[in-house]
């Protein structure tokens, strides 16, 4: 395999914690790594190759322009090292609209996709993780993209988590096929008769709510990219409130800081269960290559899950199904 | 104060729990309650007094036409009460389009506020609660709209939480101004200057995103009814999933479970403070009379919390407040 581009210098905690990640990846997963970006501040690489970029486009810059103008960028010389067959596929923890972007300009789409898809897997107690697609990188789409999601989200669910006949689910407002906005309406009328699903093995299951998510009621969620990342949001802040209203309530006294203590692995099992470093980051899906899509707030352990499903994406042949599904 | 319209009829656990809610809120909380539905169905009213109503709209009915045709029926003749005076407020359970939709079409809207929003209050650990609105009774909405529901969230924030100054935040998928899709960036226009915010003591803190709702940072998040009610729902479900998969923790083993005994008072405090029903319902904001609109499957407890609520936004004069705003 070839090795898997990671952005050193993209994401909170970089290049450190990147780092750290890959070498870890490397040696653990035994994953071909090769690191990109400004040779001085990487450090020691523990042997990993690095591809040399001399530019960093900052967390908050602009995405469009930065990629235009930041030619030598660990990004766009990441996704680079795709297109020119260097790399298997690239990971990155950075600006994510400067992610999708160095993606979208330098490997090109896969043909037949309109529009690529963040696709996150949102996980679900006791069951596969449900993934959420678009999860932000369309603030705007059109009903027929809608479709695609839906196909790109079906064969990611059985390439990724092995769900032979992924259950598809529109996010709407109410089950019924009349509940929603005009998109969501006019993407039901385009998903309802369900022969896009047919020749993939998917299922289609009509619409589904928030409360549906966490459920082991449905793999693959379709939705906007601005309901998306709103959706993916509010979970992340959920879980936040949650667990720090936990913390609060084991503090209550002596007797509960005790039984928090006895609790405590059981706690730290169900916190890396929900966590979404465990999932190891989100895909972008409809380009022509693997793009992993990590958590700025990405630590080593996240970048090994992360680089981890680059692979698996990579020895799947995701993208070539992908391809396959429009061709 | 004219006495609070109960709608017997409508929830999932009608009439049985309403009605013993109703009876729970007039004795514990000293408010007036009137029960509207059918009196056979409804049996012993502990003394409150009937308005009777031969019909019921489904839970599952088609609003509109449901209220149009079932002139008879508890929803419509709860909102009756209030048109006419024989009642200060009107609680239901029931359809909650068809709530909506009876107390527009016969209390009517407030002069200059062009559609009625759902407001929700979503628990916020260790502060009050943010208001969410519009949560669902506009799937599309245009943006001066929003405007209008940035101000009536306002003014509820300080009716219902004594909060003074309401930091009023507008859902998007980014900080930034530029960040949304075109609903919200033309709404966000319309919001930035800040002149609607000046002369009702609220302050604007520009976009804010799903991770922010249930922290103290804001106390009234303004979205559309798609989005809003998306959000609403994925928060109850991420709320369910959590709770369930502590409860799996702390069934691990001897140890874990003895630790969950001990912890049940202070997971149980944990558990009341965070669910829905402890909040009281949403309010409809924007029709000309008090409106709560509780979760279809409130118990007692909900019943006597939402029945507060309303007599609490009577003795507050909300509406007045709302008028004023707009007038």
């Amino acid at each position: 395999m070839l090795p898997i581009a990671v952005d050193a210098m993209g994401g909170d905690n970089a290049p450190g914690e990147i780092v750290a990640g890959a070498r870890r990846a490397a040696e653990e997963l035994g994953v071909p790594v090769v690191l990109v970006g400004r040779p001085d501040e990487i450090g020691d690489t523990g042997g990993l190759e690095i591809i040399e970029a001399s530019e960093v486009i900052a967390m908050d810059a602009e995405p469009g322009s930065s990629v235009r103008r930041l030619k030598d960028s660990s990004l766009v010389r990441a996704a680079e090292a795709v297109r020119d067959g260097r790399a298997s596929a690239m990971v990155s923890a950075g600006n994510t609209g400067a992610t999708m972007a160095s993606a979208l300009l330098r490997m090109g789409r896969i043909r037949g996709i309109q529009r690529p898809a963040i696709a996150t897997p949102i996980p679900t107690p006791g069951s596969t993780p449900t993934i959420l697609l678009d999860a932000g990188a369309n603030a705007e789409v059109q009903p027929e993209w809608m479709v695609q999601f839906a196909r790109m989200g079906a064969v990611y669910a059985r390439d990724r988590f092995a769900i032979e006949t992924p259950r598809v689910g529109l996010l709407s407002i109410g089950e019924e096929a009349g509940k929603g906005n005009p998109l969501v309406k006019a993407a039901h009328e385009l998903l309802a008769d369900g022969a896009w699903a047919a020749d993939i093995g998917a299922t289609w299951i009509g619409n589904v709510e928030g409360r549906d998510i966490m459920t082991p009621d449905v793999d693959v969620v379709v939705t906007d990219g601005f309901t998306g990342n709103v959706t993916l949001k509010t979970l992340e802040g959920a879980m936040q409130a949650l667990i720090g209203r936990l913390l609060v309530a084991i503090d209550t006294d002596d007797t509960t800081r005790a039984a928090g203590a006895a609790l405590a692995p059981a706690l730290d099992a169900m916190v890396a269960e929900l966590h979404p470093d465990t999932v190891g980051g989100a895909l972008l899906l409809g380009v022509n290559g693997v793009c992993v899509i990590s958590h700025g707030s990405s630590g080593a352990t996240a970048m090994v899950n992360a680089i981890g499903v680059a692979a698996e994406m990579v020895r799947a042949d995701m993208v070539g199904h992908l391809a396959a599904t429009v061709a």
